[in-house]
């Protein structure tokens, strides 16, 4: 990691970059804002990765296509309405498209569309015409107000930066995210919009994109569903002038160890953000036979509602960790598992080669309160790790969850 | 269903077996029973289906391995302890067998042990040892002393038993089960055992149950959580008298609807008797292009946290059921598909071809309010159906799970 560093600004610290995050009216709490739009000063190389539902978003279906090309320069979004299950749901996502092409007098086409919140309401228009005009004008360094703009139920705006060398040139990446959250009556998405002015090409871009969210925000449960809207997507307009990375090499690893920086604190941010968490949860899986095998382990164990409730009472159930293993679909060996609780306060080895190892249980509730615990598993197969996150489940998540929508 | 009729007694309706269940010292509480065992006069031919998870307690693997040879006498079941993650587990669970072969002067391979509670703690054979006189002594009609006994945080037992014809001759079955509850510190497990006087060869027995639990109990679903000691096994003595069942035809079909009756009853009831649950939930789903893609759909909205938890909230949130839907896996058209809650309240349309359609707030809380609701699907895309059960989530699903174990 020689040479990253963390930096100020978000989505605004690279070169070139302007956000902004406005209230327009899609929510009626005037005190919330509901309209983001992020413009970088040139075209840029661009790439998304959207949600595996059959159920889409209609603004899913209009980015993606946008992003065919490989190319975008703007990212518009509303919190509020999903704009999904709507008759005219595409319809309007190409009007968003069009509101900030014609602003930013860009193509419609290089405009990524994105909308999260109350689904089978549909989404007019109306409020987010009578904005733009503000919104653009509010455009600078903002990311801030951005990332607030697409938050639902996060309790906190999410934002990373970077600065990292590629080539000899100072290069710079940001990113905001909004995480798992109910708005009602809706389901969980994840937005993440990454902006960096390195230069690369658009399939090397796609290609660091796509290895890295099998990384991080594929890692991430917070309650197993998975939504219609859940996009990323990321920007590179090239101004940092490197030589355009075009191939493997030393520029593309640092690149994807700028982004895999970003994407994996961001992913941390999500997972302790979920609904009603009293915690983040880390499950690291090392000794397996592959990595599929690890991420596989690692999913399991971090969705279970079981392992999850334990975390929430602090109980060293490592029972439950045994249990979410073995139905993870991988072919481990029950007898060679070892299982260890680590937080702040300390290590708790809990299962050795599948078997309880005598614990303290006064020590083990001090290691399980923190609010941040790792479940260490050792498949002890081989030499393949993985590591996801989640967190505890609650009886603040069931009420979030539980809530009438009206 | 004709001449299919309910009758008392559980697994001791049938002819020919008796059932006991004490408190052998296991638990702490005297007042919780513990130990039960079912008792055949005669040898019968058996079957059993087990958890598929690859961390196994040892009852599964000693049961398994006991019912190779398609026959069987005897179930012995403990609870308070699932005798797994162990290293003696295995000469345990056999020495189980041992106690109930020798006092019923039966072949040991002839017994079937279960074993359900707490996990990693090594279950002392001492109290077993010291009881199985007392409970041999108490065998009897007493269905409902061994469903006690094979309890663990369920509020009620779970017994049903049925009166059918097979050839023209009066047969019966019952059956006791015990739901998914957590017992400090421990996994959810379900334990189902069957008995019936039918006469059967061990291979119809073994193919009716396996087709059987497809449609019941593997359509259960709790929290998602898969437990190292689900069990089910039904023992037929054949002292109806009925010509015995040796390939598919009449007498087989009306076995088989026996069993269906039986297990889809106590699928139903182990899913209202989730933990925490307010009320059971019925996914319907009809018009599937296969039977694979209608289990698929409703078992991933049987599964959904954010389903189940506003079926707690009573809020007819059907975007959580097509998100659900659209993630399950299967090729589904989510322009075709039909959702309507339903409850004795009423009915209530919600979705339309993959769109919402209007509704009165007031009249769905009342429909969702009700303590069994159906969610039903209609994917118009083919003629296949499946129906799944589970329950709401709510505070005390969490409370339960979360508790210490200390």
């Amino acid at each position: 990691m020689k040479s990253l560093r963390e930096i100020k600004g978000g989505v605004c610290a690279p070169l070139g970059f302007r956000a902004g995050g406005i209230h327009c009216g899609i929510r009626k709490n005037k005190d919330k804002k509901d309209f983001a739009l992020i413009l970088s000063d040139v075209p840029c190389a661009a790439a998304g990765v959207f949600t595996s539902n059959l159920v889409k978003g209609a603004p899913v279906v209009v980015a993606a296509r946008n992003l065919q090309n490989g190319k975008a320069q703007a990212i518009i979004c509303n919190s509020g309405n999903a704009n999904t299950c709507n008759k005219d749901g595409i319809a309007v996502a190409e009007k968003m498209c069009g509101l900030a092409a014609d602003i930013a007098g860009i193509p419609a086409d290089d405009v990524i569309v994105a909308s999260t919140g109350v689904i089978g309401v549909p989404l007019d228009i109306a409020p987010m015409e009578g904005a733009i005009g503000d919104l653009y004008a509010s455009l600078g360094d903002n990311s801030d107000a951005a990332a607030e703009a697409i938050m639902t139920t996060d309790t906190v705006p999410k934002s990373v930066a970077v600065e990292f060398e590629v080539g000899g040139k100072v290069c710079r990446m940001g990113a905001i995210a909004k995480g798992v959250g109910m708005i009602c009556p809706n389901m969980a998405t994840t937005l993440i919009f990454i902006t960096t002015d390195v230069k690369i090409s658009s399939a090397m871009l796609k290609k660091a994109l796509s290895e890295d969210v099998k990384k991080s925000f594929n890692m991430v449960s917070i309650d197993g569903d998975q939504s219609t809207n859940d996009t990323c997507c990321i920007l590179a307009n090239g101004l940092a002038g490197n030589d355009c990375i075009e191939a493997d090499g030393a520029d593309f690893t640092a690149l994807k160890r700028a982004l895999g920086y970003c994407t994996v604190k961001l992913s941390r941010m999500i997972a302790k953000d979920g609904e009603g968490a009293t915690k983040l949860i880390e499950c690291n899986v090392s000794g397996a036979r592959s990595v599929k095998m690890a991420r596989g382990v690692a999913r399991a164990v971090i969705k279970s509602s079981l392992v999850k409730a334990a975390m929430f009472g602090a109980d060293a159930n490592w029972g439950r960790v045994l249990c979410a293993i073995g139905y993870s679909g991988e072919a481990v060996d029950p007898d060679k598992i070892d299982v260890s609780f680590r937080s702040a306060a300390g290590d708790l080895p809990v299962c050795k080669g599948g078997s309880g190892v005598p614990f303290d249980e006064d020590y083990a509730k001090s290691v399980l309160s923190c609010d941040e615990v790792q479940i260490n598993i050792n498949l002890n197969l081989g030499r393949n790790k993985a590591s996801a996150w989640g967190c505890d489940l609650t009886y603040d998540y069931v009420k979030i969850n539980g809530d009438y929508r009206t």
